[in-house]
């Protein structure tokens, strides 16, 4: 099943997305939001699930063309965003190129920050920036949502809390980053917002290609046109989504509707390339001593999408321009 | 005006209370919840506020006792709580009891880390942790909540997006912090439940002890019965709340319900105690060497309170017990 959010109001209007992202149908006569879905869940997916079986056999008579420009995010705001780095090759990519070492424990306590749950936006909005100046980047990552999960569940419980799978850009402020980081409170200012793909999916969506905690497909991100990467998601996945999940539920429950995402995808070696412009960078540095590749502009185009065995896209794309924004006036 | 929430589903029914605290009526013929009331906060804000004049001027027959047991959190889920470390004469005197220097930078740029917005619990709820060897603290704050801020707004212009005051117990799992402040992502497994004062209350219930940026009362924390501290919140408050909302909103716009801590709140000299256990164990070791206070154990007792002038409670109080959580089996 795939779902979206017509942008309406605060949260959106739940619907239900034909499988080949051609038509869609109001999910109203269920449940008005895909947050009041996933706090029934047990409740709502089944008739939900109807709803789409009904849409993909041309059986609804209501549905229209879908149009992902048209969307919010599908969780327009959410209670609770932890982003993971769980391909930790990337993490001490970006200590090497620094000359620093990867403390040993990086490879077996995962790393994770709390983000900006109330600043998700479209895959077609603008990500709006202030200043060029604070090093705009994107970060192509795959996410999860979660049922409510239970303090101290293990991975292996943890699976069946897995409800839906997308994927995101989790912009990033280079320049702000060192600084934040210094004061070890994590990340705030430098992580403004971010950006869905049109379309959730249920994992029996993903076919053979989720094995019930990783997602073994390319995460393609381009660049005005270019190819920056295309590494697959289930290579050198440190820590899994089972994983992410009981780590994050170690000291408190989990509320249905948690998005945990899995950090910046990355493969040993970026044979197929980087999800993000600061490994690019890291890369250059290791290579030619500085880096080369500049951070995004005002007006660069980035996208970011998943393709199933035939070539046809699974969540929709994320397509997006940085623009400047202009704060109020006094 | 005060307002509640009585645990009902996920979002609780709004109650619109009584100054005194005594009575309450239920706000369902304005809007549902708070988080609905601060969606449209300039339509709904007049039509609570007459149903509080008429509450506490007797005029309600459908009034009833209020009970702060059965209330949830205010707000029983957010999308957005951001903690602040406002006094830094707190994070200096941590500092100093390990032996490190205070970087001057904190004294200009706010420290604020991004909360689990989703664990949000009631003034009577108890306080579930899986292991008192967690080392357990409560730590005593005031909270603002905003309306929608866009990104970029001045201190200035930030004040007038200050809608509803609070105290909080952030409860902090002290043994777990370390760790996760050395990989630099911020708290997350070390910051598990937020408990809130059965009441927030708008800027006007607090007369001259609030001034639009700080409020100017002592801040009572009473573990068993016994006073810890109640330093005055609007003392050595190094960054107050506009500062806050504005470092805040830097790079991406707040929205409606963002929920803002000051951190605990600490004077200079601690001469009327302390808003955790921590600082008095900071205290005790530059005075002798080493803490002799342990940190919380099941059955403590954890009680926060604010008095206005003539001793009354402004928000009720926060009196919570810890537990042991037992995780779910295989």
């Amino acid at each position: 099943m795939k779902l979206a959010s017509l942008k309406s109001g605060r949260d959106g209007e739940l619907l239900v997305v034909s499988r080949d992202l051609s038509r869609a149908v109001s999910a109203r006569e269920v449940t008005p939001t895909l947050q009041s879905a996933l706090d029934d869940w047990a409740t709502m997916e089944p008739r939900l699930q109807a709803l789409y079986s009904a849409l993909n056999e041309g059986k609804r008579d209501d549905a229209f063309a879908f149009d992902p420009h048209a969307c919010a995010a599908p969780l327009p705001r959410a209670y609770h965003w932890v982003d993971g780095s769980a391909y930790v090759t990337h993490v001490e990519l970006v200590r090497k190129a620094r000359g620093a070492e990867l403390p040993e424990s990086f490879w077996h306590d995962p790393l994770v920050y709390m983000g900006a749950s109330d600043a998700f936006i479209g895959a077609h909005d603008d990500i709006e920036v202030q200043s060029e100046d604070w090093g705009i980047d994107f970060e192509a990552e795959v996410v999860i949502v979660t049922d409510d999960v239970p303090a101290g569940v293990s991975p292996e419980q943890a699976r069946q809390h897995i409800r839906l799978l997308g994927l995101v850009n989790d912009v990033s402020l280079r320049n702000l980053i060192p600084a934040e980081l210094g004061k070890q409170f994590g990340f705030y200012q430098s992580k403004p917002w971010t950006s869905f793909t049109p379309v959730l999916a249920t994992p029996d969506e993903l076919g053979d290609a989720w094995d019930g905690a990783k997602l073994h497909l390319p995460l393609r991100a381009t660049l005005n046109g270019e190819l920056i990467g295309a590494p697959n998601a289930g290579v050198d996945m440190t820590f899994d989504f089972p994983t992410l999940i009981a780590h994050c539920a170690k000291s408190r429950s989990l509320m249905s509707g948690t998005v945990i995402g899995s950090g910046t995808v990355s493969n040993v070696g970026s044979k197929d390339g980087s999800c993000c412009l600061a490994e690019v960078r890291c890369l250059e540095t290791i290579r030619d001593g500085s880096p080369s590749t500049p951070f995004m502009s005002f007006g660069d185009r980035i996208e970011i999408d998943m393709l199933d065995a035939s070539g046809e896209t699974i969540f929709g794309k994320i397509d997006q321009v940085v623009v400047q924004y202009t704060p109020p006036r006094d």
